[in-house]
């Protein structure tokens, strides 16, 4: 790039800019005493990222604004560059440009635009249809177990680095956004506030119903254990724990072989945990096909 | 757009993306005592749009982030978008996307993107060359003036309230900058840290000595008055005080005419304040082309 340095940064486009901002704060979104300064420039991007994954997006440029108070010292800066470079390398992301402001809080924002080659390779949160699937990819709970770990939940599973790994280091599905875009999908979105909070995104957007079934949920290994040593229902955990960047995603059941066949190739183990019906917002169903209510939410921090 | 409350903004883009993203934080670049939520809005919006401004670039998007403390209460905040969006609408950009997060600190994240036909129809700070004009756009010590005025300094000059006005709410060059790109700027850059300092900016980028007539230079009208009051002279304000967004350019000798008109046309006067030589730095000259040091920096808050 000829433009390092100069007022803004200039790069080649596709024919559609897919851009997403995203800001989390110390003392709100995580805390220093359970992050390292690496841990919260890779979490800062991650999330945004999960946003580019949830469209289908390529890649492209991170920008990235740091707001700084005095005691975040210059090693701890390029500690927290470094997480989100990391991350952005593992992503085909390219760092581009930045700024930095000293201010009492420590915030971290970063802007991520991802490019696509024309509208119709995205997926939007409008999409899905009555008597369509309902998949999600990888495992749920994870993030939130690794949270409850950081606060001193001793359950004594082996999975306890995993959890607290995903936690503190959660991988946006970029190639498994891409790959599920590109089977059909009709509508996407990344589980950032928890699975049934964002279901009822798609669900509203879709004016569809989403009928989700708990004991389908593909629980990550090691949650039952937390969730066990915290008083909780590993399900409720992982139907309301936020965080965990995996996809939510719904297809026609024609497309069923070849989304499973896009999400294996890319990575992401997909599970089908239920399926859309003519109506409106979420249902969780428990074994006996009976809708749970009042499954207690799941506080973030 | 089909995009709006989807995970990411979708535009149709144009062959060049050129992005900038900017903060500002409430004690450290404003101070709510002297700045209402809608002028913070068009501040933080003017600060990235200026950068656009100088690389010459078209109308594109705004993304933005607001960090809030809870005694920024929901009124103000609808306040400072207003403020935002009136800068937005004015400048024919539109207003994608964006983020709100709780916090200590009331910051203010902008990313802004504008477009370009080609590389080439965009300006860089590297292009000066020796003997070339230097000229600046509008007005100068305006920002920093008006900054005075809300500090206490009593001048009794009739462009007070003008002056307060272009500290509160800074109008970008857009079509100035993509004015003077036309007619073949060889370098430029906003004025945001103050004219010695960034065009110590371009003299570094462009291997190349700029010289400045501080006799020369468009001061605004009133600023002599706030900087006898505040016992500064007029010249050192306009050379060292930021914020006015005004231009810095470059131009060939031949191109002279050319600049000027394009600037005329664009309604923002230009005025040759120096040339560029073989050498490099910043010399700032007094009447009888004296280099003058030591000018006093002015502390933008």
């Amino acid at each position: 790039m000829r433009w390092i340095g100069d007022d803004a940064a200039v790069v080649r486009s596709r024919p559609f800019a897919v851009t997403s901002i995203d800001s989390i704060a110390e003392g709100v979104h995580f805390e220093l005493s359970t992050h390292s300064p690496a841990d919260v420039g890779w979490k800062a991007l991650a999330q945004a990222l999960s946003d580019l994954a949830a469209m289908g997006a390529g890649p492209g440029e991170v920008y990235v604004s740091l707001t700084l108070p005095g005691w975040f010292d210059r090693e701890a800066v390029l500690e927290l560059v470094g997480g989100m470079d990391q991350l952005a390398a593992a992503s085909e992301m390219t760092l581009a440009g930045g700024d930095l402001i000293a201010a009492s809080a420590l915030v971290v924002t970063v802007s991520v635009t991802g490019w696509a080659e024309g509208e119709d390779r995205l997926v939007g949160r409008d999409g899905a249809r009555p008597d369509q699937l309902v998949g999600v990819t990888g495992t749920l709970g994870a993030s939130a177990a690794g949270l409850l770990l950081l606060r001193g939940a001793g359950a004594g599973t082996l999975q306890e680095e995993v959890l607290v790994r995903r936690h503190r280091r959660p991988e946006p599905r970029l190639a498994a956004g891409r790959a599920l875009a590109a089977a059909g999908a009709s509508a996407m979105i990344d589980l950032s506030d928890g699975l049934a909070t964002d279901a009822g995104h798609v669900a509203r957007l879709s004016a569809t119903e989403l009928r989700l079934e708990l004991a389908e949920l593909p629980i990550a290994a090691g949650v039952a254990e937390v969730a066990q040593a915290a008083g909780m229902e590993a399900s409720a955990l992982a139907a309301t724990g936020g965080d965990d960047y995996e996809l939510l995603v719904t297809f026609a059941n024609e497309r069923r072989d070849a989304a499973e066949e896009a999400a294996a190739r890319a990575g992401a183990p997909l599970t089908w945990v239920g399926e859309t019906r003519a109506g409106s917002g979420v249902a969780l169903l428990d074994p006996g096909g009976a809708v749970r209510t009042g499954l207690s939410g799941f506080d973030h921090l």
